[in-house]
């Protein structure tokens, strides 16, 4: 299957990339766009979905300060 | 309204990332997944979906090398 892995900040921890983008936006003439979250997206293809969770938790997300979340897009 | 931005390296763009996870799952034990792919996830707040495009295009997504996806996940 075809799977889609979303990595975020976690709520509360500080996010550079985020705050940076929301800088940059009033030079760029950009209004009205606020809480911006950078995290990172992985798209995968698995023959055995059940091992997803604890690939997210070893090597693509870091636990102590990211949330993740598994989306299958294609079986 | 609340909308999520995906951003993915260009099909045939090589992606370094996705290739250094896909050369670090033997050792930890995971088989049976291929073509990974990192890209970036980035969530945001928008008063007026109409300049996201543009946003996309100017400041979160590189075009030469990066497509973007852009999902409305709130009204």
């Amino acid at each position: 299957m075809k799977a889609r892995v979303l990595i975020r900040p976690k709520e509360g921890i500080l996010d550079p990339q985020g705050k940076a983008v929301e800088r940059a936006l009033p030079a760029l003439g950009f209004e009205g766009i606020d809480n911006v979250r950078v995290g990172r997206l992985v798209e995968l293809e698995a023959d055995d979905p059940a091992h997803l969770e604890s690939l997210c938790e070893k090597l693509l997300a870091n636990p102590l300060i990211e949330d993740f979340e598994i989306e299958e897009i294609e079986a």
